[in-house]
């Protein structure tokens, strides 16, 4: 630590199984298909049970394998890809039936909200909760933040999702001037595992996104998508789908 | 599980007590600040030792506390943010002094990188290996394969670190038509846990690029950051920096 130099790890016996077990996956099984069980498996590697047992809870934990009671340990279907930033830049909610609204609140803002937002301590700011579905399961929750002074023309009346609503048509209506986001390793907070029907703890990618118009910041949003199932894509070259070569393709990673 | 209804998941004592916690550090403490000893908090907050144990154990999980032997708990130091897209689109190794080349080897693709290449079998790939690092620390690791087609004018002669930049140089005079890009969880391997210092299996960002040019894949890219230390930064609105609210900052992301 705190040096450039290059000193060894150790590498454990069940890292190395897990790593020409991935390979033996990549190469002979293909989704959904039934990997051969524990007592062929640590016949065939020359391992013990508790070493084979640990390497396969380590794909299962990276989301490789899937064990399924009564039908056997299956090779898992690769992650979605969740497209982050769309070609063009957009306001969040634009053209986008993936997304669901789920609650609005307005109220005078967190300390460190009104801070990030750069707005004064008692101005109110509407917060739009939205989950993100795919295939029928959620994988994604979104809080975005708008300022009231962004989006001054809210019907005074509507409340909860019809105001979610009213908030995102405003923010459209608005010059994006620009974007940033920045992503990280998260986990899922109560509220947010109980919208991804998750454990509280679940791994989360935690994308933090700050929408700039007229000079300032517009609207803040906190996306977590589920780590276990999700890839989030940025921009596309048109030319192939990014999908393949990921996390999973270690033959990619480590090829010399 | 399969459905979009929202059932409640289930919040265990210490998870509760690891939100209070971070919410009393993020109000209370400064970086580096040792933070009150355990017999302390847990008379502070009420609880059994071995519930505040665990959830000292999962905010150090997370890279908000760190245990130091002899002086204590302290609050972390904030992740690194690391530009990943900058404002322009770029080849890799433009004017980026903080990764360092560490190997280049020329050989025959594996089947798999090759079709995520898309090039025939027998096209020798280029694979330069890098390194990048911040105040020191290594906290991030680059594969990047480039087929030989890409980039014809490469001296014979230099090999290894030498042949690395050519290929990098190389890459740079062509036009650059688009990049696109994947961000996922995934775990360090072998190599890249040696270069990173940390162990085999430690949680990392794994960022794939595709950079296009002429209408084909002139290079691909797959990168891993040290999950507990960085946060990934894409674009800039040039109004305020994203750094201070990531998943960080449960207050804007849980606040009503």
């Amino acid at each position: 630590m705190g040096t450039t130099g290059h000193e060894p790890a150790p590498e454990p016996k069940y890292w190395h199984l897990r790593t020409v077990l991935l390979r033996a996956i990549d190469s002979e099984f293909a989704t959904g298909e039934v990997i051969p069980n524990e007592r062929e498996l640590a016949a065939r590697f020359g391992v013990a049970r508790a070493t084979l047992r640990q390497a396969l809870d380590q794909l299962e934990l990276e989301g490789r394998l899937v064990r399924r009671r009564g039908i056997g340990t299956l090779v898992a279907a690769p992650r979605t890809a969740v497209p982050v930033r769309p070609a063009e830049e957009s306001w969040p909610g634009t053209e986008d039936a993936a997304w669901r609204i789920v609650g609005c609140t307005t109220a005078a803002p967190a300390p460190k909200l009104a801070e990030a937002l750069g707005i004064p301590a008692d101005e109110p700011v509407h917060t739009v909760r939205r989950v993100r579905s795919t295939g029928g399961q959620a994988v994604g929750t979104e809080v975005l933040h708008v300022p009231d002074s962004a989006v001054p023309h809210l019907p005074g009346f509507a409340a909860d999702t019809g105001r979610g609503r009213s908030v995102l048509r405003q923010l459209q209506r608005l010059e994006l001037a620009g974007e940033s986001r920045a992503v990280e390793l998260g986990v899922a907070e109560a509220e947010e595992a109980r919208l991804l029907q998750r454990p509280p703890g679940t791994p989360v990618l935690v994308v933090t996104t700050q929408y700039a118009a007229g000079g300032r910041i517009a609207a803040l949003a906190v996306s977590t998508y589920r780590a276990d199932t999700c890839r989030l894509t940025f921009g596309e070259t048109g030319l192939v789908e990014v999908a393949p070569v990921g996390a999973a393709l270690s033959e990619v990673r480590t090829a010399s």
